[in-house]
């Protein structure tokens, strides 16, 4: 698994479900959306709902790390 | 099912299920996170991908019918 997985997991859920009702499944989404999801929170393009949150955790995210999270979690 | 779910459906899939690459399946999606989506888009808060192709689509929507698609799309 990605290094940071384990952040992503801590509200997405080890699996990709997330039990907070609030916040999305990743398990099996589509990859590339996955990947400019977390491009549009980096680059704070992204807000409303919990945007705030998820800006905060993908602000220090490099391309290459968000390519490796997304078919992380793509592939669920 | 909902009025609008065919617009949905014609590019997130009659199953939820997106078959464009950049775009995301809804499929048993978290019902508070649609809702919370939806609301985005409508109000121009999520920008960056194809934020601007839902914008245009959420534009029209009120609470209930977000609330309407948020339920069915959560259900599948």
């Amino acid at each position: 698994a990605p290094a940071k997985a384990p952040l992503c997991a801590a509200c997405h859920g080890a699996n990709g479900m997330a039990t907070i009702p609030g916040y999305p499944h990743l398990a099996g989404q589509n990859e590339q959306y996955l990947v400019s999801s977390l491009k549009a929170y980096r680059d704070k393009q992204r807000n409303g709902g919990q945007a705030a949150v998820m800006q905060g955790q993908a602000a220090g995210l490099s391309d290459a790390e968000i390519a490796e999270l997304a078919a992380y979690f793509a592939k669920m």
